[in-house]
């Protein structure tokens, strides 16, 4: 392509939160671009600016909203990709924290073939989704389609409930990571685990290594880090308690603590299913 | 506080987003715990395991949901707190990328007295917001008695536009902090900027570092810990893009061409409103 359509086309591709901005770029100064467009590498050239991915998000009552909003706001950057907020009725779906949103399709009016499945954590309410016979059916059913079947958090119980992931690798919260074991996974102890089309993702703000994983793995590195450079993925944490490597005694003791309910619960879903 | 109270309070506090969870834990077995409570140091034992913050979380048409619902995550774990999300009514508020939320209060019923004022970025929407007489007067009102004035990304071109910043160091997405000083606020390249009692972010997911900072500061350090492990904030991108420091020319010359329209926006802003 020319240089202006190449032009063109970079903005678009990485226009999807800014839209309308792009677009007032484009019809602004199509002719005379006051920035010189960038020289692209051959390799760089080939970058999928433009897709057409289906992706499917779960969402059910109870479900932790970071869980959901970190990869959506990385898929959101899909330039040509259409996303799913799926849940059982059109009706909104209030998450653990008392977040309400609206989904758009049913189990029913989701496109069958997705390109990517995805299911977001919690504590209750995912313990409820995972016993859930319309949720699992749904599940299993576009999972046996899918291009990559995804989770993030405590997602990946529900994922494992459906049978989604015997003899895969990955991962799942901290506290629960375990558990998958029981549905015939193998727990492995990583920000996010790729297993051929598995792509899961640890507790709730993995969501973001995640979402960035899969837009790098959906078109190319460098669209994805023009995303991660738009949402300014650049962390700082203040504190270094993250993980159970780091946080400081009290703070672990006391949240494997707080947890140990939530586990026992996990541990009963997955020795039934499993 | 004798053992079990103080075990009590801990798994209380920490269990906003896992309230029925720690509920059971303690209705189970509260005479006969099965893991020995941590000891605290005297200074651990001080922390403010519940509060009552109010905090008020402005929506608007397009603005982006992940600069919303970082900090909401955050805050979502502050027990005994009360977050508002509130927007001009009650209608269902739409995102930049097409995410649709429930406001949970209007500019009419949110609390008068509010512990943390906060305000999301965007593009489009957010510079409709810093235009809107009703959006700015409200957050003139509230942030009058606010304890803390907080944001993320963009966000902080709508506090300045309604004069909250003057005089203030703050920061922005990347792309816009430069505009700041047109509101008369000192722009600073951090990841979060604390000056007094205004706490900004960057760009996007700069939020969950904001969040988990004004946990830090409205309760306690070892509190704020605890939520970071709930949260599994132990980031690891899978690229190294977040920056315009570390970005590679290529991301770093098409992103600045694609917010040019947006830069030059919100400096005609800056400027009429300066």
């Amino acid at each position: 392509m020319n240089a202006i359509d190449r032009r063109k086309a970079i903005l678009l591709a990485l226009s999807a939160p800014f839209a309308s901005y792009a677009a007032r770029a484009l019809g602004e100064q199509p002719q005379a671009p006051q920035h010189t467009m960038p020289t692209l590498t051959p390799e760089q050239a080939k970058v999928h600016w433009m897709g057409d991915e289906q992706i499917g998000m779960l969402m059910y009552p109870g479900m932790t909203v970071m869980d959901l909003i970190g990869p959506q706001s990385m898929f959101g950057s899909l330039m040509g990709a259409k996303i799913f907020l799926v849940a059982k009725t059109l009706d909104p779906v209030t998450s653990d924290a008392g977040v309400t949103i609206t989904p758009t399709a049913t189990f029913d009016t989701c496109p069958r073939d997705l390109t990517v499945l995805f299911t977001p954590g919690g504590t209750d309410g995912t313990l409820a989704a995972a016993k859930d016979p319309a949720t699992l059916a749904f599940l299993i059913d576009r999972g046996s389609r899918a291009k990559y079947i995804t989770s993030v958090c405590s997602g990946s119980l529900i994922l494992g409930a459906a049978g989604l992931l015997k003899g895969y690798k990955a991962t799942s919260h901290w506290s629960v990571r375990h558990v998958l074991s029981g549905f015939g996974a193998i727990p492995t102890d990583a920000r996010v685990v790729h297993d051929r089309n598995r792509v899961t993702g640890a507790g709730v703000t993995a969501g973001l290594d995640m979402g960035l994983t899969m837009v790098g793995i959906l078109r190319d590195p460098v669209y994805a880090e023009c995303c991660q450079l738009m949402s300014e993925y650049d962390p700082n944490p203040p504190f270094n308690s993250g993980s159970l490597r780091t946080a400081p005694e009290v703070v672990r003791t006391s949240m494997i603590e707080l947890l140990a309910p939530f586990v026992k619960q996990s541990e009963a879903l997955a020795t039934r299913r499993g």
